[in-house]
């Protein structure tokens, strides 16, 4: 089921600044039992990465609108809201009348390799480009994890990580990354690429409540392979842990439940 | 007019990983009495960085088809070819097969502002980031540019002039950049970002048979500003040069009539 704006079936206008110029923000997340987990989470980023492109995010109301009929017909499957700059004449500059596209659909949830044993990963060989300007936003162009994610075909690897061009590691190609370290947890910095997701903005809360010390910092891949554990998350996929790393094992560490709990605790 | 796959008026499918994730590529030229000129050029970039982006590049007689369809209706106007990886399931892994949308659109031409007596250019804030594996590319991730562009709104102010994270001169936000140095052309090395336009390559083997020492060079902005000239290019503008930036003035300088000269003096 795909709604663009409101009609299901709608179709995009070739002129859309959408496709010309990958100009928009996105976010992908979980229905689950009829409803949105920490929907009012995704809104406010959905704002925020908007407010960075010069974007009119619709009102909150109106993309409620556009879940609930998509929670008459399913209960259950991974929602993706795109917003973009709507139709543009031709060229880079933004015209002084913008019409935001946004598009709401609904898309099976795939069996994903579960994720309670550990998961394989590897290094990706792309580095991320340095760009404070589209730091952190889930904007649309995201031809480096289109790149980076076809690095490998083999259906046994979950998740490649990135490194930036500063050789710092950063994520995974569609997850955020933490590390556990003698009991604190460890997140990077995305002050110069990445995107800060929802689930990682909870577990930093959650973890500053229940009194684990988390620090969102520069993590080099020595730090990583050096840790304890290596957490990957994001809010289709809950948490990962990574129990393969090419040539590094990991056990499953009993940290990883306290993890979960803290994106179950509350779905509001 | 806009062909989608050949159709008159075709629209985009929602799912189309052009839009989810700007994954493709472009290319625009002017279409000039029915024709287009430098036609083998611009297709040999869209083969060339449909190939870095692993994307199947349309055969050459499809998108000719489609110009000729254009070319029934009009004589001129801007051409803009894009072609994008297709729809494709959720995820930023390339499916196993995929249908590359094509989409083939003609836009009138802008009056620009004219050119022969040189425009005033300003330099942009943004700094390009340093990504080698697209470098070059003319692919849909393109919010660098709109966010550039974005910096100003006065209509007398033709371009924005782009430096990189290491602070080195690339182009403006829509075209390629020449300076003149005692009778010698310099433009800037694409390896580290920007795009490597049809008329640049021009210039670049023109230059060469004309006998011009011209080299493709790290730039700074200094350089830039001590040359005798600089000038700007694209496919549908032609040549520029700056008279005006900011602070700093030129004059008209007669070796951009040879640079015009070596536009015009073979159309195939």
């Amino acid at each position: 089921m795909i709604l663009v704006n409101g009609v299901n079936g709608g179709a995009i206008d070739p002129l859309d600044r959408g496709i010309a110029y990958g100009d928009g923000v996105f976010r992908t997340f979980p229905l689950y039992a009829g409803r949105v987990p920490h929907w009012h989470r995704h809104y406010t980023k959905l704002a925020n990465d908007s407010a960075k492109l010069q974007l009119a995010c619709p009102p909150r109301d109106l993309l409620e609108n556009d879940l609930q009929e998509i929670a008459k017909a399913y209960t259950e499957g991974v929602i993706r809201i795109t917003l973009t700059r709507g139709t543009g004449v031709r060229g880079y500059a933004i015209p002084e009348k913008t019409l935001v596209t946004r598009i709401v659909s609904l898309s099976p949830k795939r069996s994903f390799i579960a994720g309670a044993d550990g998961v394989r990963a590897r290094w990706c060989r792309l580095r991320l480009a340095i760009q404070p300007a589209l730091a952190g936003v889930k904007h649309l162009n995201r031809l480096e994890n289109v790149l980076a994610r076809s690095e490998w075909s083999d259906a046994a690897i979950a998740e490649g990580l990135l490194l930036d061009a500063n050789d710092h590691v950063i994520a995974g190609t569609m997850t955020n990354l933490f590390i556990l370290r003698r009991g604190d947890l460890l997140t990077p910095q995305l002050d110069a690429c990445g995107v800060a997701g929802v689930t990682r903005d909870l577990i930093i809360e959650r973890a500053t409540q229940a009194r684990v010390n988390i620090a969102v910092t520069t993590i080099t891949r020595e730090t990583l392979l050096n840790a304890d554990a290596v957490f990957l998350v994001n809010s289709v996929i809950g948490m990962w842990q990574i129990t393969t790393l090419e040539e590094k094992t990991w056990n499953v560490h009993p940290f990883g439940e306290q993890m979960r709990s803290w994106l179950t605790d509350d779905q509001h």
